[in-house]
């Protein structure tokens, strides 16, 4: 057992940890802090979790990372990026191991983080200590690392199909379009008119187009499996679901195929690259037959499910990918990260 | 006046052309037909309805194309595909004029009509008299013509927003995808488990990948416009909300530039490309400053919403659209077919 | 035709006016004031308006009593309660109709407004002037008087399928209760956590319980039908839906019935009694055989329907009526208050 | 450990026993039936549980209750009324624990199962037999059963709030009326136009007015707690939420208060009624302060929450309840009781 903290638990991201942890067999939730809530117990908070025997004891309290070092192993920071590195540096000094589910360590390069982010980074020295914590890719660096970067909700859904086929080098580096709806909950809790229920409800749309923050880490990221860099085109779109998002991935194969059979048979290594990377994953879900991703079917778990087709008329790889946001896009992948450093079974929580 | 009647008027496109005739200053609904609901009137079919004067006394009735002939000048058939021309013809014979909303009279290509709906074309005859009812594109020759085949729901929200730059030949016409996202009204009124709400709320998922049936007419206008065959990548996904398309294309300029001012400049062409097309048009809104399509602005309008962004970083034209289905992407759209062809104001019935 | 403004017009129920009056057969829209907005067009802050000829055009102002008596003949406050005196009061002066949607003028008594809304009426004076706008029920009385108080939403759905039963004696003034459940919109375009998409998607929950503000005119204008003071029950419940409210009420019949024959026969005195109030009213729906009121077959009409129910096992009568709460229940029933004292159809613009 | 099955498991609630056994630390799922499934993997059919061991193993059967009966200790019958009985018979007579989820045994009087279900009960022998599965009222008859009918969701969400007032004797036992919202999953998982997703989202309706099936067995339990035939007036509703139910409940205390005052002096007593009745329970929460039941604040759990309100104004005593019709509103229960009847901890699989 390991004594565990978070801090800033009032948002959605934060939520979905308490409901992880509070349930974890190994992790012990020792500490929650909210400036908003401090003083309230987790059960008054977040009527949900009420019946959890823990949850009528443990109060959130105003953040404090010394405090924060004393109480527990390893600490979560759910907080706006910018904010991370202020509690990062002390609990890291003070012994703790770190998950961070903001953006602020993703990066290996400062100029980037301050390119995307509009500030100077607050922590660079750290950059190059932090660990990209996406298990399926950097599982053995993770169990070394002191401090995981939790990667992004539209990244891990973007990252996870599309890795294995560039080190396969079955598709071309260039050209790559992500396209991804993702439900409310990845604006987080922030009352802002933009997404009311009215105003979010029987509207779909995109917005930060062409150049969402999270390009920066899905581009780092791709152009390490690609040895080379790597730009691709975003485009995100809000949907009224409160969680899951669906990415549809247009990739451009390395060989040109003319026909359904030479479609089948270049899909035979696409198959094969997918088996190889996922097979004996336990959080990845190659779908098989006719079916196709669909966010209902990965809502609440930590499952990312991947399925492909070749398209003959186009010559083109078409890889569409469902997750739920909060859970393998945030807080479950987190736990994952957690279950790998600590040496537990790595679906510990998480089934 | 002209009197007018909908032949198969009880599934959402039939409502929906319902609620605009009803309203409709220089037209009469005449007769509506519906198999299931013969007997009853539009009032208790259609209880939203019911308040209007016409909606207590019009009965829908069995559908019969001899008498639909004498009873009206102008008929709507809101029928599945393959059973429009049954209907087709004897009217036509009669002297009405016909606007379809079904594929059946979409496509010149009677072999791609059999490729794509899996059955022979039931009227071959009749594509050559067929006009694709797009006014914005065939507004002269939607004038002359006695069938009109009204476009699809997807193939709208895709042709309004391409066919301008390919005709003035600022994009290549290889390598288009067009990725859209459909309210569940597209299904139509059908009793299938896949369509509860249980199974549609809470849920984000593409389907008919890679080979949707409306690729075929969007495809062939494409390639009018191009001069040239065009071949395109099409992902249609279920998205929870009742109405509305939100498309997003992706675009391959002619010209290559490499920063944010040769993105500026070949911005200006865009922005004249659509503007000549579009400034006059009533029912297409260029969008202008920061804003993206939202289905929440298009739900219940015949107005189609196009905004286009740039990326320097990839070279690449990204173009947005959004649509009710059941109004520009339907009936709204064959109402204004009908306005034209008829000499009225275009936005007779529809603003 | 006549000038008209709207003093708030960027709420919901001040965009469902700006929808009702751009089309208005009789009515021109000539300011619309939004401190937020002031200086933006119409189009640019409701986009789904923006090819409204108008929508261009007009822009919103700061809001201004004088200027605003010297633009316009009747004048629209859609204010929060509290503000509305502020305006009225030089409106009037300046001899423009004031048709107030908030509640400050909808009660007789300045006692029971300050025991309900917590702060001492505005302008006393005013509220023997007010004219509560319940078309159905006082559409004399809205002929003469120059400020009308248009109801409150919930009020709409309660009053409407209770007054011709009160006024006929079929029920008993006691122990009435009204079970009401709303769409999001009646909580207004406010940027606050419980109206978030993530907070009300998925979410059912009761609120204001046991005495919510609405109570106050609700009683007053029932206890006016009575001829006797009638305290009621009324639970409000939010819902996630846009629009509507579906209110059940459970009523004492002042007979006793024991079986089906002898319900069925009071039966005929409550349809008689509905016939009587409603069988002409363009906006009242009263549903007949097996039909039950849905609030989709009444989103975006004027039209509130109303359906009966007497359970011979209780005894005890149950009525649902559904409107839109923006439409009937705000914006709607307020146009419609403008026609009559206009002397004007009373459908205009409202079908 | 014991083995179980689930007959009928391809609906709603069978797959939320699919979800709770998989799980479950004392029970084997050993057999899952289905006509319509059978021969496919529990994988396949519902892919959200496809990475559990077990689920690509386990594959759906025919029903046969002579195989059933050698195959699984405990036998969850999800199955429609009226024809759970042909397989409970065989079954407890093959010597196993059935946990019926269907209305067929929830009665002990076949003349009022009649009544409801209009037609003959199919084993009238076997109503004194069984065991009306609430387990906070039941929770020592549960214990010694072979046959538990588990209650309907409705009644779930009524009985819990009033039982313990009549018990208490604070409430009259006449006069009782119910008020509900339900989720769609409520009815099931078929393939009809009512259900569809266009057809309940943006729908807000009552249906099932006055006499809805569930009166039957939430009467006769009343009845019981009691000690005098009750009736209730019942309402339900059908709400666009996945799951969930929301009861609101008009009760007569049995005492006069005038006032705020002697509403506190009563309210001490149904707060130590509830207290005591279930202070300890682990599945019903009794909500403080000002906090209100919501759905979303159970959905996926097996609590209820409770909340209560007098009213000084009417002398009526409001009680709130909300449930997850799918959990503690079927499958949850059922579970639930297993526990009790195996010995287990009650919460076992639940939390």
């Amino acid at each position: 057992m390991k004594k565990v903290a978070i801090v800033g638990a009032s948002g959605y991201s934060g939520e979905e940890l308490v409901r992880l942890l509070l349930n974890h067999p190994q992790a012990e939730l020792a500490a929650v802090t909210s400036r908003q809530y401090a003083g309230q117990t987790l059960a008054q908070v977040f009527p949900r979790f009420a019946n959890h025997p823990q949850a009528k004891a443990l109060r959130f309290t105003e953040p404090n990372a010394d405090l924060l070092a004393k109480q527990a192993d390893i600490v979560f920071l759910a907080l706006p990026h910018g904010v991370a590195a202020e509690y990062a540096v002390p609990l890291l000094n003070g012994g703790c191991t770190v998950i961070d589910l903001s953006a602020d360590f993703r990066l290996r390069s400062a100029a980037i983080y301050q390119e995307f982010y509009a500030h100077e980074h607050p922590a660079p020295d750290l950059l190059a200590k932090a660990m990209y914590g996406l298990p399926e890719i950097y599982r053995e660096e993770i169990k070394k690392s002191q401090l995981i970067a939790s990667p992004g909700c539209y990244p891990t859904s973007i990252l996870l199909p599309t890795i294995p086929l560039l080190k396969a080098r079955l598709i071309k580096p260039a050209g790559i379009i992500a396209d991804s709806l993702s439900g409310v909950s990845g604006a987080g809790r922030k009352a802002e008119l933009d997404y009311l229920f009215c105003e979010c409800n029987e509207s779909v749309r995109p917005y930060g187009v062409p150049k969402h923050r999270h390009l920066s880490e899905i581009e780092e990221q791709l152009s390490f499996a690609a040895g080379t860099p790597v730009t691709i085109q975003f485009t995100p779109h809000l949907i009224p679901v409160n969680r899951g998002i669906l990415t549809t991935l247009y990739l451009a194969p390395v060989e040109h195929f003319a026909d359904a059979a030479g479609a089948a048979a270049f899909g035979e290594k696409v198959a094969a690259a997918y088996r190889a990377a996922y097979a004996n994953e336990p959080f990845v879900r190659l779908l098989e037959g006719k079916a196709l991703p669909d966010t209902k079917n990965v809502v609440g778990t930590n499952v990312c499910e991947i399925a492909w087709r070749l398209d003959p008329r186009t010559g083109r790889l078409i890889v569409m990918s469902a997750e739920d946001n909060l859970v393998k896009g945030a807080s479950g992948q987190a736990v994952q990260s957690m279950n790998i450093l600590c040496g537990w079974p790595e679906t510990a929580g998480l089934i």
